[in-house]
């Protein structure tokens, strides 16, 4: 037997018994005749002492621990003399009676601390040293306690996790796949699933009526920050409902969540049109810890002479409160070309401050007297020490940029307050999305969405221009400005199946080709059906407040898809090649 | 809302409700003026009736549906006047007001019944049929409760599910990768995981004790009957543990899996060492649901002048309890054919009655008399009406034989009951196993497994005979005759895993390239480990007596490793292999 007890388990209580702890050195500590060690595993630290004057050569053994050795000690609780009230097992010690060295440790290339001296790659590089760390052992604990507690409400609802195939077929529409070629199949390949969708819609025309799954998914993209080649994601989908039942549902998990995991009570989740989400908030991910919505200033503006204002489709501004004595001339210049940085690409911006003693301050003082400006504030509730933001130009963009000026002013206000959760549907998505680059449609969520039933027989039969106003069945869920979810309700027809296919420029024989089987089941009784999948790493990071995934997945890969601890991907034997009928070319390289 | 109560749960005391039911049409039938529909889903069938001279519309309309429809169906729960006491809702029907028809169907290919007509092909092809059907539906439920009650038991035990990349590294030690090409590092690949095996050691050296995963390993074979691509295990990894906390841990789990999904307690495990597993039943995995023990007869048989056994390095037998009359001359001869098909390879097969009237009936009557055999039945145990049955030749191979005849007369004697359950430990495997074919060392379970301890120094400096020799603290569980799960104990010194490799023919470079992260980090503070992996496909099957997985996975492939409903494998565009920096090749093709 290695231990008794963990590290972390120890207590005033268990004065006196003997017990057997095993762990690494955290560190040791001589104090005259006595030596301190601390040893740590997942669930504690505990410290053993050593007496030089009752057994040198355990003390001298002791003495000669290195950080991270792993050691199995033997001894008796005992009472601290001093003791430490920061950690749980600070109140007692062990007296050591036998140590056993179980390996010895280098010296670690970084500290084994909250806070460690080590940069990205070498943490990466070192992951199984890196993950000794309690915030990321922390992280995985909280992950696989949420899986638990995903699987735990979707069982209570009747739902059954249903493994689909890993080894499917590549579809070029969407994202890119990764490809595995076949050996059995020479010339022929495998691709990945970027998700599970066509099987579970083919589990619903199978009867299985409520389906999930928490199941890694994959994309070869060009990888962005905080983007992962593998990802994981709470997949789920149901028969013979419409869009209120899936909302209810998951809402319901998603309460159920944050009650069993961070013991917090969320309140009815508000929903919102994807229209009003870019008409208020400039996104159709607003984070809604503040308000700051969008005031439209059109008809208050337009016809002063101001010939920005006048030329422009929209002027729209945000009323940040209290901010009027806050910002300095300076602070609105920088912010001022903050808004101008291609990133973000306004021409300019325009600020009112109404002043605490009730003058006005503002850049656009020449076109605009300040009754004016103070009849704006009373129409528009903006008080006394209230200034307010203005962005103008051409709708669609205003809005955008509009969009990432309150987001800045929502950080430097201090607005986005930590552990504060603000969840959110974002409903009625439009089904398709002209792309004028391409000169064609692509889906808005996905070539599988259902239209609105009302926007059925328009779609069946529309010209161009309607195409562009079709509404889907479609939700996203977002807490705090992230999308954190997003589902539909599915085409179970097969001729809207194909039209949808047409709109989206798949010719008859691709979408055969790719999508037959689905097409074929629509024909044998598909049921009514919808669902959802959750971005499982993001939902961890979100719900602990923080920005990056990468802290909640055990092995991350980094910016080039490649993993710093194992070396991969890497060459592979020509003989691995041979056996696959493939051989390397050196275009473009 | 499409359903208010689904077709599995109306009982009597729900009579005279207003109910909704959506589902499958199962099959109508028309009586005169009443129509009646069976309606489907997951959970049951419900009966629908019409009336024709109530209302004439709806009752055409129902008459008019066909299998597999799918519709909604509303109206009031009443009475049935003939009961069909087969089925949960048989004392109840619908007495239909509105009927909706969400989706027609084209006839099915096979029947939707428990017993169907269609042929394997066909149902792969039209899964989404084939899992309508109630069996292969209870199967995938079943998995479902299974891979839950497993979560709950490990987590109660402090388990933590931590998910391990797909995209790891290929290794060509052990079976085949699948492998897949990398666009961002042209010329690289990442594999497919045959197991987490690397990854969860190093979950161990990082401090995470006892991990596990529910997880999809890949492997590329040629497949046999009832293997596949692509297979789930329940793997687990322990820190700080000996064999016994292992084997305890897990026979734990294993009894509250019984428990918790098929309500059946089962005694603790017996053990059987690797050699006696052999010795006993020609088998590292025997099945102990009856007895039929080999009797070994050198001793007894030798010195006759029957040159066959006097020339045998290993003369073993089996006695049949009560088959001395049952058995003719043909059923021994065909029994005699059966263990000479190249398969089993014996050269022949002696037989001795011990009939019920205390004569004795022999092959080997020549050279043995009555009373010499007499005597054998004696001292062995052996009675009046039984069968022993003998094999003879060079010892690993007799064993062999043997082994499958033992299995054949469990068959034929139908000893193997359903639903009886004999769990088994098999231990103290040989660590290495000699190739001669190859002229080299294979792992017997795999590379990473300990020497037992008393056979480390052994290890360290014997000679080419002792290596052979060397026993291993690895384990397997056998359900059955089938192999469920299995583990060690797991080297945690650089030095012996280095000497370890150096055994498998591994170079110092190789060794380095493949595993040097793990060899890494074994200097940084590795504790001891260890652990095991089920084949969870597999426990399924063998839990309800089923031989083939293929029906426990809702999206199985067939031999050629092709799912048949998708058509994967398929080509890809030339572009996706541009990009990939590959092209085909026809070698040999």
């Amino acid at each position: 037997m290695y231990r008794s007890h963990n590290c972390g388990e120890l207590r005033i209580s268990d004065i006196g018994k003997e017990v057997t702890l095993s762990g690494w050195v955290q560190k040791g500590r001589d104090l005259g005749g006595l030596t301190f060690v601390d040893v740590r595993d997942r669930y504690g630290i505990t410290q053993l002492v050593f007496n030089m004057d009752e057994n040198a050569d355990l003390c001298s053994k002791a003495r000669k621990l290195g950080r991270e050795f792993v050691i199995q000690a033997h001894g008796i609780v005992r009472e601290r003399s001093s003791k430490n009230n920061q950690r749980a097992t600070g109140d007692i010690e062990i007296e050591v009676q036998t140590l056993d060295i179980l390996n010895s440790a280098l010296v670690p290339p970084f500290t084994i601390e909250d806070q460690t001296d080590g940069g990205d790659d070498l943490r990466m590089k070192y992951r199984y040293l890196d993950i000794r760390r309690t915030p990321v052992q922390s992280n995985l604990i909280f992950r696989s306690k949420l899986a638990i507690e995903t699987r735990k409400y979707l069982d209570s609802q009747g739902f059954i996790e249903i493994e689909t195939p890993f080894l499917i077929k590549s579809t070029p529409e969407g994202a890119r796949d990764f490809v595995v070629p076949s050996r059995l199949n020479p010339h022929q390949f495998y691709a990945l699933p970027q998700s599970p969708q066509t099987f579970k819609q083919i589990l619903m025309v199978a009867g299985m009526d409520k389906y999930f799954q928490i199941v890694k998914c994959f994309r070869d993209e060009d990888l962005r920050a905080d983007r992962q080649p593998e990802f994981t994601q709470i997949d789920c989908e149901m028969a013979f409902v419409h869009i209120e039942d899936i909302l209810n549902t998951f809402e319901g998990l998603t309460k159920y969540l944050f009650k069993h995991t961070l013991n917090r009570e969320l309140p009815d989740f508000p929903r919102m049109s994807y229209d009003d989400a870019l008409k208020f908030y400039g996104s159709d991910k607003p984070d809604l810890r503040f308000d700051m919505k969008f005031i439209e200033l059109n008809d208050l503006a337009k016809g002063h002479d101001f010939s920005v204002f006048d030329s422009a489709e929209l002027i729209a501004g945000i009323c940040v409160k209290g901010a009027a004595e806050k910002y300095s001339n300076k602070d609105l210049k920088d912010l001022t070309e903050w808004v101008q940085r291609p990133q973000i690409g306004a021409k300019g911006l325009v600020y009112v401050k109404y002043q605490e003693d009730g003058s006005i301050k503002s850049t656009i003082g020449k076109f605009y007297s300040d009754d004016v400006l103070k009849n704006w504030a009373t129409s528009l509730g903006i008080e006394k020490g209230d200034m307010l933001l203005i962005l103008s130009g051409e709708q669609e963009k205003t809005r955008k940029q509009l969009g990432e000026l309150r987001l800045e002013m929502g950080r430097k206000e201090g607005l986005m307050v930590q552990g504060d959760f603000k969840p959110l549907w974002v409903i009625d998505f439009p089904l398709l999305e002209w792309d004028e680059e391409s000169n064609r449609f692509f889906a808005m969520h996905h070539p599988f969405t259902s239209p609105k039933k009302e926007d059925i027989p328009k779609m069946m039969n529309g010209d161009h221009q309607t195409m562009k106003n079709l509404k889907a069945d479609a939700y996203d869920l977002v807490i705090n400005g992230v999308e954190i979810g997003g589902g539909s309700i599915r085409i179970h027809d097969r001729d809207l199946q194909s039209k949808n296919f047409d709109l989206l420029g798949f010719t008859k024989e691709e979408a055969e080709h790719q999508f037959g089987f689905l097409l074929g089941a629509f024909e044998y009784g598909a049921p009514p059906h919808g669902g959802i999948a959750f971005g499982f790493d993001r939902l961890c990071a979100v719900m602990n407040g923080q920005s990056s995934i990468r802290d909640f997945i055990a092995f991350p890969k980094n910016n080039q898809g490649r993993d710093m601890m194992i070396d991969a991907p890497s060459t592979i034997h020509a003989s691995q090649l041979d056996e696959l009928r493939l051989s390397l070319t050196y275009k473009d390289l």
